[in-house]
């Protein structure tokens, strides 16, 4: 039996941080060894410093672990990590430096030249490009990120068409949980009875982080998919899982059989031993009015994207709707399955 | 001083029913003189018939008023008629055929070719069709239609684009209000904390409803407008208020000032007596986040629609969000404003 | 025609102090002057400082309107205020000693020895206790005080019960709208699909300002209602509409008839000129499932309190559901309200 | 190894009916064999039938199996029936003459003098009483309720307090989760932005289970607990759990700490091998502002109560508030820990 992994959570008071400690909670591979978060909670026991938000009981042996002030000294080697852009674009370097492997959930380096965006199914082999980053190449750290959440859904459900058929545009109009937003978050009396048009930056992520999931590997960078893509952000009145209308031109034509046998087969971890990989990550309901979030947004234990009404679209080619769980795949979920694919790599 | 017309409603139960009799309470021109509902109302009183869902009183006059059975004999000549399309596809014609002016909010006839299908700030010259109507020759009735509720905020955001720059594509997703579904409509368990991504044959409405509306009359018939769209419809967890996020493509460029300057200047009913018709239709607001249901929905008492974030769309040229109120502008206050037209017509 | 009275509002940016500006719009006796709020907002256009979260247009001319410093020099001898309790414990007696009339929705001073705290309906006559206020004598100024927003409504019911029958014991546990906490507030992760049974110090309020309310005016204090009171207060997802679930014992037996006729003939401003005070402030309705929040808050402009389910309770005598609008009849309404009665009795 | 006992289930496509599937998949003692619902479902596969409203996918075994006809012919000798109380007054004494152990949720035969009513934590010793039944001593049969959804979480609280310091009255307020009302129940017009304050037979059931749960066996008839109780009954927007606010005034003077105590001391099923029954099936929570439906509803999946928010009541007492699951615990999971507890009897 192997020793778990020791790592570190930056950012665990947050809502993603939360999720961290839920789901890590006896993983195989990794065991939650280091906490930290702002100044403010530093030094506090984690059960008095987050206000936990989860309908998971608060383990035990972490509500007692005290927080460490968010510094290098005293951090294990692995680091998962969920802070605001600009305090990540601070601290995420300076754990690299200092040896550290930073799997990053953060949207600070998601975009930087030399850092991998990554989801396993799609481009796990951009994970090489950790290779020419000067901290690793000075100290043995990294940097990694994974994706905005709302790209999450649609680039899994995209990837085995764009394999399969080529994709030219993309339309994406998304409706969104208020748990993306974190804690506290979305007030109340902006989402009761109500709908947000609007969510800051998201839109423009979505655009840009999609197309660099779909690039391909071009010596030590990402050439992103030449495809053009508009996409309109919207929060609605649910807790988790993010809902998604796309439609999208292609290159070659396909039937819709094609494409549900497409999604049905794409397995590309199969056999792989990652314990975090769905064994079917991109799943095909055939009723009329899913998928819907309450009902599927934990299928693969929260991992796996649920695709519907699949549909010839007027103006480009087929439409359909994809949903998946924020903080589970769109987030911590994909974090641990990042660092799952390193260790298979055996870079951790 | 005027004698106010009495007028009669098809369908008096409903969520749009209801509506009818709230926005006609203290209306200047017309006066509900006669309710009919399904068998099962019948001969009961209103207060005791319906199921009253509005924030606005019952008010006792309409509450003491027996409902009659929904047969032509002992109605009033003027109609509004809110039904399922099936009851409809019999009712309107033989309130028609026994001379009444039916002005209806059912879907039954909307896309028959000689049927208007009208909202006067859009498309107020077919109402002429009504004069080749066989029921019109016969007897004096005919039938005129506005259009579905989530086509509404769409179609009055575009009309003045359309006849300023014209316009060739057109992408829409619609986050709709529950009260549109009718009572009891959408179960809690479908709403609360989800989405529904589907509403029955709402897509295919919107796709048909809105060319025809943005039509030209040519002899007796509409030639729809020659453009392609593609909706999808989704329910969320509003009360009332359809938001729908538009990408539009446009025969001739614009600036966003130019388009801007086109809604603002949108004023076609402007001099004639309407009192249902909104002094700007179209309201244009600046703020990063809005149209939202809660805030806008109210606005022009309920008869405006409400346009916000107009920016580019990397594939159409300029996107937005419209939200209107889908019960007072989508429905019972669209039909109010064609019998008001109709009347300046002289066709009352 | 009068000149309406120049008035300040104290705590502008907030959502008592927005539904001060919604509700004294067309106001035909006070008229909003200044506005001052937080050090952050003075100096900018309301319409910058404040968060508009109203469905109602903010005014152009408030919009337009440049906060203040929140300082008794400049200031109208009017001021309603409405602002946290530290801040009102120092800023409210600044004010007053200034020579202002502060009538105010904080909660600083409700339960102070000198100060009223006053609902017209209820208890007018404690107005007089300003006379005795030191502010009062020495520059004319003084402060009254309204209820908290959960005391309203079931106070407003028990007033007439108490009148006729005597009250020795009260149960009251209320599902509270978002509202009432504010903006941001709540957490909409704290309210989606969820309840919170707490409010901080809410219940301790409701307990003792009832019994002042309620309570006779001995000399210059108030002598509380001799009765005993248990409040459980809780959170839900509503925005508008504070539901209370009331159970009482009587001094003197009551039958359903009479508790009924006593809250019909609840009149007691009826023939005095206050535009705010409603025509009926309890009013009673028969159906089995009312009152509801969202039916029935708007009643007599969001001014009056909706009572139903009268009907017998195994432990104490009998037990109802009240319901009243929170920020218009359990706030910013109630404030301009005393402010009408002052101005009726001449001092303001 | 034992083979798993063949089980029925009457009202399989009700929100119940669903629970029963999925949480007798993988149970170690049971297996859903027939599936019954009305006439309407018969013959078609379930699948097709059920309107599948769970967040967990439809086991396929189970989406394959046709609806049978709701007769005892072809059904298994162990039945788990939820039904409507009209419908349960037929078939259930049909099921239990026929030979069937109908172990039900429906509401028809909770109060029959002869049939128990029985939640094993609090009185499983009136199990006992089917031996009297006519339908056991002719033919086998017999049937067992469980209680009502709401008297659930306060039964569970009040038994150990009952036991140790005895009860003479109680009230309670309950903030009643949608799922309460069945598919499609609760139209989301009256639940979004509101609350409604009655749910028919409600109170009047909590009262008097409530009581014969805590009754004692004397010969063959219970005799219910000698406590008053006032029940009022609330709907509000959450999907699973039920919030009761609870008062209680005991017989004996308790502290705090002593009816923590007894809470956390309460296991009377320690020890029995009854997979659904909860390790602590009372949980204490120390937050100020828990229990709270989204967070604890799962706490012991499903099958815990908890309570919090323990303090003095000015009237009674002590008052607190408990939530549970309620179509976990409240219902579909009380039924199969009834068969449980009957199976560790001998009586299946």
């Amino acid at each position: 039996m192997n020793k778990k992994i020791p790592i570190g959570i930056l950012g665990a008071t947050g809502m993603v941080g939360q999720r961290y400690i839920q789901l890590l909670e006896d993983h195989p591979l990794f065991e939650v060894a280091w906490l930290a978060a702002s100044d403010r909670s530093s030094g506090k026991k984690y059960g008095e410093a987050a206000k936990w938000r989860l309908d998971f009981p608060l383990p035990t042996r972490i509500a007692e672990m005290v927080v460490a002030p968010a510094e290098p000294a005293g951090a294990p080697k692995v680091i998962f990590a969920s802070v605001d852009a600009p305090i990540a674009r601070e601290m995420e370097p300076a754990f690299a430096s200092a040896g550290c492997a930073v799997i990053s959930n953060s949207s600070a380096f998601r975009m930087a030249p030399d850092v991998p965006l990554v989801l396993p199914e799609v481009n796990a082999s951009h994970l090489e490009m950790i290779e020419q980053q000067s901290w690793r190449k000075q100290s043995g750290g990294f940097i990694v990120t994974n994706s905005n959440c709302t790209v999450m859904g649609p680039v899994l459900a995209l990837k085995p068409i764009a394999d399969s058929f080529g994709i030219e545009q993309i339309f994406a109009v998304s409706m969104q949980a208020v748990s993306g937003a974190g804690y506290p978050g979305v007030p109340s009396m902006d989402i009761l009875d109500n709908v947000v048009p609007f969510i800051r930056s998201e839109e423009e992520k979505m655009e840009e982080e999609l197309m660099k999931l779909l690039g391909t590997l071009d010596g030590n960078t990402v050439k992103p998919l030449p495809a053009r893509m508009s996409a309109s952000c919207n929060r609605v009145a649910v807790v988790d899982g993010h809902t998604v209308c796309v439609s999208v031109k292609l290159a070659r034509p396909a039937t819709k059989e094609q494409i549900i046998a497409a999604w049905n087969e794409f397995k590309p971890l199969a056999g792989k031993n990652l314990p975090f990989a769905p064994e079917q990550p991109v799943q095909w309901t055939p009723e009329d009015d899913r998928p819907q979030p309450r009902l599927d947004r934990n299928r693969g234990r929260g991992m796996a994207a649920t695709v519907g009404r699949l549909r010839p679209c007027n103006l480009l080619d087929w439409k359909f709707v994809v949903l998946s769980h924020n903080t589970v795949r769109g987030a911590a979920g994909a974090t641990i399955l990042n660092a799952e694919m390193l260790k298979s790599l055996g870079k951790l």
